[in-house]
């Protein structure tokens, strides 16, 4: 039986956002698309393979570019990527994992990296500074998710917050500051 | 048979070097100490408390107090967290979790908000600044221990990096500088 790379994709994220990253099985997956969990290796080498055509699935609602002023264009990236991540199960944990792996195609701080650049960041400074802002970002939405997991398990109150808005725009001005008085020269360590 | 809180948080740490967190079982754990699972649970209600104890006795190697000049004392914070969570296998993933669930008695940023305090920063507005500061340390260093993982795992050549200094540095001192140019008053959003 025929089952695309798209429609694989698509099938493991419907069982991320009901059953979470623990449970995404490729047996999981080839029910839902009707196939052997085997088959699935036609097309994903390996679980990891997966979880990257996954991550990338999700990433590829990014917004491609911020031009504009620096410091509005790098929060208005880092709530876009916060706001992706929000939208899946798990996407932050299933995100940083298969950047740590090196198997995705779409990084999350692709679109920040130019920002820096603009604001005169030479090329690798640049790129470091892109990654430490999404590892902010990867950081405060793992937490969140993780809280939205204990809410669904019943290890937190009904009532608690798994959101923290406050918290998150204020990280975000502090390294968006921090990028606007150093202007692209990192102070000596 | 007797064994102590103590006991069973020294065999956890022992058991999450060798294994790593996911095969952290109360099994496994009262076979180190010879005694039944069920006896842990004379000491910790459930998993999640043994995590947080094992996670209080992590950041109890933290240094309690950073005086002198906000900047310097800020980066000297992190680069100590940075340094305790690398001292055991996956402790900031098992940090992270303890902190979101809300159960340890040791908070990783507790050091860090007098000295945002101290710069001038608001009482709630210096404890999100030390969450933030916080979560991008733990970002990264859960980006450095899944490496360190996937490195065990063979999943990455032997020769690939797994701890990344110079990206640690950048973002700290970006998370600095912006706490310094702010100076307590963040900017509106």
């Amino acid at each position: 039986m025929a089952v695309s790379r798209e429609g694989i994709v698509a099938a493991a994220l419907t069982i991320l956002d009901e059953y979470g990253l623990a449970d995404l099985s490729m047996r999981r997956i080839g029910d839902a698309v009707g196939v052997q969990a085997s088959t699935i290796y036609w097309h994903f080498a390996n679980k990891q393979s997966l979880l990257a055509g996954v991550s990338d699935a999700i990433l590829a609602t990014q917004a491609d570019a911020w031009p504009g002023e620096p410091v509005a264009a790098l929060i208005g990236w880092a709530r876009d990527l916060r706001s992706v991540l929000l939208t899946h199960r798990d996407a932050a944990e299933l995100v940083a994992a298969t950047l740590a792996v090196g198997l995705g195609s779409r990084i999350p701080d692709a679109a920040a990296v130019p920002i820096f650049v603009r604001a005169g960041w030479p090329g690798q400074e640049a790129e470091r500074a892109a990654r430490a802002t999404s590892q902010f970002v990867l950081g405060h939405v793992m937490h969140e998710q993780t809280r939205q997991n204990l809410l669904r398990l019943g290890v937190l109150p009904p009532d608690a917050e798994t959101l923290d808005d406050e918290g998150f725009d204020l990280g975000l001005r502090l390294v968006a500051a921090g990028a606007a008085a150093l202007n692209g020269q990192p102070a000596p360590s």
